[in-house]
């Protein structure tokens, strides 16, 4: 395989030279007709509104080839180790489908040591929701709080609040990200510690606020259980997701541990036991089952669909990489009408600015090309009471990812002023979609609307943990194309280790007259 | 005075041709001591890690006084037509306090308006604390719902979060924005109608999502008393927060009114009865007094510091027109390492998006340099595990605004390795800034930092009322002034007019054959 910066493809520089169509020649009736790309499980991909005319698609289309984006997803689900800075493999795909031949290491078969696990977990969870594992003073177990940050976190959080409308839970999931004592002491105060489950999520298991926030977990069950007079077992409250070996692994204090491997990156990491354990716990494991189904038809249609026009992921990424190194947009926001992916766009910022916002290619060279763009959203209709102002009428256009849906989670759509809540709400969207693209011309220039401004659209008939499954793989496989497009590592965050190095300075007494002037500040 | 365009002032003209400072360069141990600006009440702005030298930050102080942003907000305190667009005062200093004299409109003064409506929010919450006013059925209310969109929403639910783990609230709040169904039913699904006060807010008395939202309410309680066979009295279980006069006011129906005008915007609402009520509810009117003397402290702060290095929000806007317009960043990060703050992001996002997003100047015509930026950001230290990746190594700078307290709101703050957890999450603070100022050189071009990421540090001893104030009004005031440096009007949102005329010609079935398409791809 060739891997050549993005300046370096032929296809690139003819897109330099391209013009820049206006939204207002491209975007029509047809063209949203014929403008759909299935991902999966019934979720689509609309880029009628992105800006992008045939020309320019066949030449993205001929630079992904030129790039050999699928023959590296290929590579990467081979099990080559596409992650040059860790010299890691990368196979979250294989958590969810095998997609190429075995991966074998040390005689082990990857994806039966991920299947393994899935079985554990499934176990796991049954025997709790059939009341087979209680709590350590004989009590079922109504609260399940996961203690992770990042990846551990933001995926596992988005979904299970993603879910929990649609899924009344069997266990009702709490979340411990933050380092500052008020995140655990907000949670913790809310429940009853003979009932509460923790799961302590961290791949290397030396993550400085997660273990923090696991130390304060067990002496508020150690504090509670003298305070009440009953014998809390507190390591016996507590499940642990990590990576193997590594320290948190093999211990039998804890009720019980679920693994995953080095190749497995935190926020890849939501279809593995790291939001395997919280969702299968909360919903049942055959509802993390449909999710991981959605995810691998996503990733199979993503590797076997060659073509441009019929692989949504290849081009949502494309159409990316015209919108960041052509047209110079420095932002995407990602706008769900949809209230259960309140959080949604919190675990798309992290997929995409941790993979993608790099300025190095893959083999470690400075590159001289933008790369990955800032990721914002929120929910419409809200945004649009809020953010929007600056999209219609700012300086800077911000390309747009509309994500909605036929039908809501919830019974209780009712009529008022002659149409529901979900219609309402689905109006607004195509409103948006339309009044981004178009503008509207004033002779008063405070109500001029300049349009032009894209957007695309991925929809579906209802936020199932199918569909849900599918709009994840599809996010990640957007993001992996633009990496293989940039010729950048998207799995390592050599950009994370500087903070951690300082902060462990000042916390070992090593800061420094500069920090020390902070701290100062801080009263510290 | 005169009201000119940026690029019509010498002073930007001389800015442009200022030669960009190094970080390196700036950042000492003596200028963290020396940076440092009282905003109120204990809270603090320090810019030593901001990127600007004496030199630049003299010629920003000559700016401001080019474009006399101190005589424009003593003008409009003194109650002069700002809102050139609406042609509207701007009054939102005077519900915290009166800065000028005295605002008359029709023979009314406004500040005894407002103060008029503080005494009766006080009065109402006091009663319902007291127990002299229940719910229809004669239970005491045990929760309410803030139903509200963009500013009637944004800012107090930041405000209510932030507040929440200091204060246990004598009544707990919830909120209901989006015309989505499933937000409201989630919501009501765990409360109990008869101990629930709905606070419906509504500036026009038109809002859409609102509207909706209150009818679903209304049969909410309605369904109920049917159900229970109990005679509950839906609008007796609703107050309003309105504009008068308007289509919401006067209706003896609701169990109380009370009453905004048309100079308090939503996005600056938070401080009157939009915030006040349901605030006053959940805390006592006393820290809503509070609240209101931090952020009256500020205000007075920003119009009588004459000299830019003793005026925190003149100073933090001045250099963010520094950072847009000279340096050309396209968006600013708030990032509070603070878990209490986590939705404060969002409010800004709408208050300095909605504010500043704007392609025309005041006399509604064509400005050809950049306003307002994206703004975006989540709770440190959790963000570091997600976007930062992209800030220290992405090919985009994005300047950054940090917030952190001495203390943390609740108590347990433990030990664990040798420290407790506000102390880690203090030094992960300022380790950040130092990361992002000064870089890090590695032979490895993966491992190298370039730094020179310019941040800010508002910093305080804790998350009070008085300090919650000072920090809203720092940013309220931070946004006018940089308006009044771009020559455009802060108060007014005509983007947000065509969604909405869009979504209407969807709803009267006048969409034409493009919404039509859109519409149908969400089964409509």
């Amino acid at each position: 395989m060739d891997f050549r910066n993005l300046d370096r493809c032929v296809h690139y520089r003819m897109l330099k030279n391209a013009s820049i169509p206006k939204l207002q020649d491209v975007l029509t009736p047809e063209s949203v007709k014929n403008s759909n790309i299935p991902i999966a499980a019934g979720l689509t991909f609309n880029y009628a509104a992105r800006g992008v005319n045939n020309d320019i698609i066949d030449l993205l289309g001929k630079l992904a080839e030129e790039q050999e984006l699928l023959p590296k997803y290929r590579a990467l689900v081979s099990g080559e180790v596409m992650n040059t800075g860790e010299q890691r493999k990368v196979l979250h795909h294989l958590l969810r489908g095998q997609l190429a031949g075995d991966v074998i290491e040390k005689g082990k078969n990857l994806r039966n040591f991920y299947l393994e696990q899935q079985e554990r977990i499934a176990d796991f969870a049954n025997q709790v929701h059939q009341g087979n594992i209680l709590g350590s003073t004989g009590k079922p177990f109504e609260t399940i709080v996961q203690i992770g940050i990042g990846g551990s976190d933001l995926g596992p959080r988005a979904l299970y609040i993603g879910l929990a409308n649609l899924l009344r839970p069997k266990i009702r999931a709490e979340f411990i990200s933050n380092v500052d004592p008020d995140d655990p002491n907000s949670v913790l105060q809310r429940l009853d510690p003979e009932k509460t489950l923790f799961i302590l999520v961290s791949k290397s298991g030396t993550t400085q606020e997660t273990l923090t926030n696991e130390n304060y977990a067990l002496r508020w069950l150690e504090t509670a259980g003298k305070r009440r007079n009953v014998n809390i077992r507190p390591a016996q409250h507590m499940v642990v997701v990590t990576g193997t070996p590594g320290p948190l692994a093999d211990n039998p204090a804890y009720l019980d541990s679920f693994y995953i491997d080095d190749y497995i990156g935190g926020r890849y990491s939501v279809t593995s036991a790291v939001g395997g354990v919280v969702l299968s716990l909360a919903f049942g494991p055959g509802v993390f089952a449909e999710l991981l189904d959605g995810a691998a038809e996503t990733d199979r249609g993503a590797l076997e669909n060659q073509e441009i026009r019929g692989n949504a992921p290849l081009m949502d990424a494309m159409i990316g990489i015209w919108e960041r190194n052509i047209c110079n947009h420095p932002a995407t926001a990602v706008l769900p009408y949809s209230q259960a992916l309140l959080r949604f766009p919190a675990h798309l910022q992290q997929l995409d600015m941790e993979s993608n916002g790099k300025q190095v290619n893959r083999s470690g060279q400075s590159i001289n090309y933008m790369t990955g763009p800032i990721i914002f959203g929120e929910p419409g209709t809200n945004g649009q009471h809020s953010f929007y102002q600056m999209l219609h009428q700012g300086t800077t256009p911000v390309p747009l990812q509309f994500i909605g849906f036929s039908l809501p989670q919830m019974a209780g759509n009712v009529e008022f002023q002659g149409s529901n809540s979900q219609k309402k709400l689905n109006a607004n969207l195509c409103a948006q979609v339309a009044a981004f693209a178009l503008g509207k011309e004033d002779s008063n220039p405070n109500k001029n609307f300049p349009g032009d401004r894209p957007s695309s659209l991925i929809y579906g008939k209802q936020l199932t943990p199918r569909i849900l499954g599918a709009l994840l793989a599809h996010f990640e496989n957007k993001v992996m194309f633009q990496g293989f497009a940039w010729n950048i590592n998207s799995f390592d965050q050599e950009g994370v280790q500087l903070g951690k190095l300082l902060t462990n300075n000042i916390l070992k007494g090593q800061a420094g007259p500069l920090l020390d002037e902070y701290m100062k500040l801080l009263g510290s």
